[in-house]
């Protein structure tokens, strides 16, 4: 007898943005897991806040901020024991994570940890790349052009050659790489057309041109979106 | 005085995949339009159907699966004038479409026609990218992998070069082009790995390795996943 981990994404950040299968199973669910990266701060928690069973056990998963990965992992390993006790009482448990649980997700950790040894089901979510473009209602890319994302932590020679060949690019996990990133944009030929959607779908959601982005501030939960044809795209497109 | 149009992504297939905006536009919609490649024959709408203003006027866009895209693209001519007439009339449409209307979806060939005559607003949808990944119950892609979407339709060359580098990839857009990916993927090192997902979340959902894929059939609505440490993905994280 087991339960099953129900890995659920809330999406980008609107709530509106929930699917209908997030709401039922966060409705139902009895013990509600997230990822909390202080007292107060768990965005999944909170773009979800009004559909949470309200009787259900909540159990935060604090990851430290640190630049080691240890210390994250570690909070895994015992998040992933309290929600195998769980499971093995044969209660369900619904883990909520921001966007879709297999993209670039924390889902990601626990799934490694509870696959195995107990059932898993994935509700995926809307990502915050589909979020991007939409905010700036622009295709991800065009007809049958690749698209490549790329994480900011990568080194810089693999994103340098990436970018320089890339007719479509979506830059994640931006954070502390901000002044990299937007030096091999420069470099590879996307400062003018590189846009920066910032807090997409949410209250906070804020679009700015690389070229325009004042130079003392850093972007946080953005995307960069990049496009080799970004001023010609409906061009392009117009006369197919 | 105009309308809005609304780009309405209704996800992959399961009809409780659509996000609660999607329910609440489709539910108000005076005017709905939707892509059709048959008689009876309109998959976005199908999905949706559940949703639907029973009181809209219905306003298919019928495209021809003809290999030249002269045709199809007439057929979007035809129907953004038809859309803009609405527009004009301050009628609000929806146009559905399967996915997210900025992830290689038709809502592009109506975004290019319409920005600039009337107000756009797009509301993002589940993928069937991340659909495929829930599937198989796998990420896409490991922390910091790139992630690297192939539409099939590119050139031998092309694909080729970017599998054999590729840590981490999606093929949509299969159809017609399988043989030439199975090929593709067997040179490049993927033939062991790589997964397709037919009609990811539905009653139909089918996952096959490819290498046990039956020669004489076809796989549709599909997408195939590769992964250069496919058979190794959770131990790689198992440690970290």
């Amino acid at each position: 007898m087991s339960g099953t981990l129900h890995l659920v994404g809330v999406g980008p950040g609107d709530p509106e943005l929930l699917t209908l299968k997030a709401v039922r199973i966060l409705g139902a669910a009895l013990v509600l897991a997230y990822p909390a990266t202080g007292e107060d701060s768990a965005l999944a928690l909170d773009i979800a806040r009004t559909h949470l069973n309200p009787a259900a056990t909540r159990l935060p998963i604090a990851i430290p901020m640190t630049l080691e990965r240890g210390p994250a992992q570690a909070a895994y390993d015992a998040g992933a024991e309290t929600i195998l006790s769980h499971l093995r009482a044969d209660r369900d448990v619904a883990y909520l994570c921001e966007g879709d649980p297999l993209f670039y997700s924390s889902a990601m950790y626990l799934l490694t940890r509870v696959a195995g040894q107990a059932p898993v089901c994935v509700v995926p979510g809307v990502t915050s790349l589909t979020a991007a473009a939409a905010a700036i209602a622009r295709p991800l890319a065009a007809r049958n052009e690749i698209l490549k994302i790329l994480p900011a932590p990568l080194p810089d020679e693999t994103l340098r050659a990436e970018l320089a060949a890339a007719p479509a690019a979506a830059i994640i996990k931006i954070g502390r790489h901000f002044d990299r990133i937007r030096a091999l944009l420069g470099e590879t030929g996307h400062a003018e057309s590189a846009i920066i959607v910032e807090h997409a779908t949410t209250a906070k959601q804020r679009i700015t041109r690389l070229a325009d982005f004042a130079h003392d501030e850093r972007p946080y939960f953005s995307t960069i979106l990049c496009y080799s044809g970004a001023e010609t795209w409906g061009n392009r497109e117009q006369g197919e």
